[in-house]
């Protein structure tokens, strides 16, 4: 999976072993996440029974089964959910970025592309087309979402008379002006037709059976790709407070401000709170996340002998500093046990960027090369970060991965990882070194996965 | 120890038994690494025998003893010593901060004051004083050098031409040059007269028992003070490199030059090596670290019940971006336990803060600040960091504490974390909320402690 794992494998100046068993690592985490093997751990059929968990659902008593959603990794949701439902599902829409350009099993899942991250037009009429398939459904029939990493921008559609352009005007200036994700998704939500559980409040009264992947750090349903099926506590009358907070109100484009102000006035319906009817119908379920990649990394390792840790799931923070936070308790590891025996620690989340230089590079790269400073001559000792969509920032590179040679061979190679660092050019500096991990869109995304691996 | 504990152990919306717990370690460790601790932990005398960890010395085959040294933690260090040694000390000269104002028990060691963090014509006085009195020493002579944080400042003597504003500027111009420390040391020790074993070069053929309290991460005895009884690697061949390297070396100050070239032509003797014969007179015992204090603060929070961890003694970073990794790693160990037993995670080490704006804070308290945001609500919760020595940045905290009710407190009091963050303003932060940790100067400097500690 990881396409120049070879080349990554050298056998001079590396710390070959602690390689290896990264490399490793990562191919077993990157499978065990994959959407194919998630569904398929998740939606077991039986003939006409169907199990998704704890729930079961007679197929017998079910009348159309349609499948819906959007997302980076639904194509292969959507691909895997097929092979094992096909002959049953009625019909489907699913929307996926444009980019992803392979051919996807789907049969009668119609499979529709959009632009992302930004959305255009493309996602109303996707959009569209999904309300359409579920209007009018009755009690009988069922209907799958599958969701995941991507799908707000795939699945947007902004109220009547509120442009995409307008609903861009106010995200931007909300995100300028410093306002917290949460608040910039209260507003989101409330001039939305699909956000914040209305697509579930669409769909009733059939069922909905959300499968989710995540990625979104500690898995909030209500925020990964916006809820489409998730309850929304908020309200008209918070929208309108947080941009009045950020002074946003008074110039806001008139089709939000009217919308805003009749949601406060009863005229269009509230978002659907958890206590809502709809919501018995509604069963969702986080098949995918981070945490499950940093238990599939910890297995791996825990099994090669290593005394391996967990240390979060929830990482943020520039990626610069991370990766001398992450070195300097990997480099205590290994002072504390010298000459005992190998050990690992693994983080999953995401770090951020801030973009000052010119470089091309990812929080991924970023975050490893900032931390080779830290490891330098701590023999035995790499660590690799690495984005699970298999895409680190603007790069072809998915992570990259560096040990306690690094620094020193890029030295002699005349590298400056100073000016590289401040350049923000981690790509450039780690494919000189032949240190980036290449394994193209993985299809699935989970976050970023950071693994420390120190043999003795 | 803690002046305002009885402020923080406020009832109302705090996690109050976590913070408990955290102002008893804090007050544990501060104990247990107290200049008075370390010297009577490890100079144990029995009549005419005194031993020193591993090293038993006679006195009756010991001509003179002569006690000298600088630093911060200094005055106390030579307090201790002379209620041990008091009747068998001759003289000694300690060089100490000027602010330091209580009055040391001393008997005949005298304190010279001197200025810090900027070397004045004070710190040459009485680096000159010590040379003095270790002039023509017999190898039955015996010299304790007490060597603390800052003794580097305190004990300032360039060598002969070189002014202390030569220094200055060489010193500046390798800083903002981005010369790493170690570069910056290596060019320091070899235009000084007391830096880079010089000193125990003088002091030679007598024997000198170095007691030192490090205040550098990993504890590195030629970087601590600038090592005065540590063999140098370096030679004057590298200063000029470094200087050439950062394009310094044209428009250095033509003593410097001058001083360089002539210890490359062999004019002057170089820095003493590991192999040179005057190391066989030499042992330094570290006796406080970093290391030290996250062992006592361990101790004491295992002692409690809680799952204890040390993940670093080298804890480097921006401190609100450590703050988050920290904030991160806390939180996922709490949703991993919910509900079996307390735990609690150390770190120790020294962040760094980039100084954006004009408000009045400190590393420690910059960390706790960024913290609070991302341990909002996690109950039970709480994270302090503290500058050992008392003294956080320019305030006159040591640090602060913070929980999972800072964030909602702060809110409801009107105060925007995010624009004190932004403009380094963490003390004013922490004051109005009551949550900075009051010390007092400590006397004694390890670096930094953060302690988290999450009760059930």
């Amino acid at each position: 999976m990881i396409k120049n794992k070879g080349e990554l494998l050298r056998s001079e100046e590396t710390d070959l072993e602690a390689r290896r068993l990264i490399l490793e690592a990562i191919e077993f985490t990157l499978s065990s996440i994959s959407p194919h093997r998630l569904i398929k751990e998740h939606v077991k059929r039986d003939g006409d029974k169907i199990q998704i968990d704890n729930l079961s659902i007679d197929l017998k008593n079910v009348n159309k089964i349609l499948v819906i959603g959007g997302g980076k990794a639904s194509a292969l949701m959507a691909e895997a959910l097929y092979s094992i439902l096909g002959d049953k599902i009625n019909y489907g829409v699913v929307v996926i970025p444009e980019y992803q350009n392979q051919k996807f099993y789907t049969g009668s899942i119609d499979l529709l592309k959009a632009s992302h991250p930004i959305p255009t037009i493309k996602s109303i009429h996707a959009s569209l087309k999904i309300l359409e398939i579920v209007d009018k459904l009755s009690e009988n029939d069922l209907v799958f979402c599958l969701i995941s990493g991507g799908g707000s921008a795939l699945m947007t559609l902004p109220m009547e008379g509120i442009t995409l352009e307008d609903k861009q005007i106010i995200t931007k200036r909300l995100i300028q002006s410093g306002a917290t994700i949460n608040e910039l998704n209260i507003v989101r939500k409330h001039i939305s037709n699909i956000k914040g559980g209305r697509l579930a409040q669409k769909i009733y009264p059939a069922r909905v059976i959300g499968l989710i992947i995540s990625d979104v750090v500690g898995n909030p349903i209500d925020i990964i790709a916006s809820g489409p099926t998730a309850p929304d506590s908020s309200t008209y009358k918070d929208a309108i407070e947080i941009l009045k907070r950020y002074n946003l109100w008074d110039n806001a484009p008139e089709s939000i401000r009217k919308t805003l102000e009749k949601g406060v006035n009863g005229l269009i319906p509230e978002t659907p709170k958890a206590n809502d009817k709809i919501f018995e119908r509604v069963h969702n379920f986080i098949i995918g996340s981070n945490e499950l990649a940093c238990e599939s990394a910890f297995s791996y390792l825990s099994s090669k002998g290593l005394d391996t840790m967990i240390l979060t799931t929830l990482l943020e923070g520039e990626a610069k500093e991370v990766g001398k936070v992450i070195a300097s308790i990997a480099k205590y590891m290994k002072i504390e046990r010298e000459g005992i025996r190998g050990f690992s620690i693994i983080l999953g989340g995401e770090t951020t960027v801030t973009v000052k230089g010119s470089g091309k590079g990812g929080r991924n790269q970023e975050l490893v090369v900032s931390a080779c400073k830290f490891i330098d001559n701590v023999r035995g000792l790499a660590v690799a970060s690495l984005g699970t969509d298999g895409i680190d920032g603007f790069s072809d590179a998915a992570g990259g991965i560096v040990d306690s040679y690094t620094l020193s061979r890029a030295k002699r190679m005349g590298l400056n990882v100073e000016s590289y660092l401040q350049n923000n050019d981690s790509n450039t500096f780690l494919k000189m070194l032949g240190d980036t991990i290449i394994t193209g869109p993985t299809g699935t995304n989970v976050n970023d996965i950071i693994i420390a691996v120190c043999t003795t």
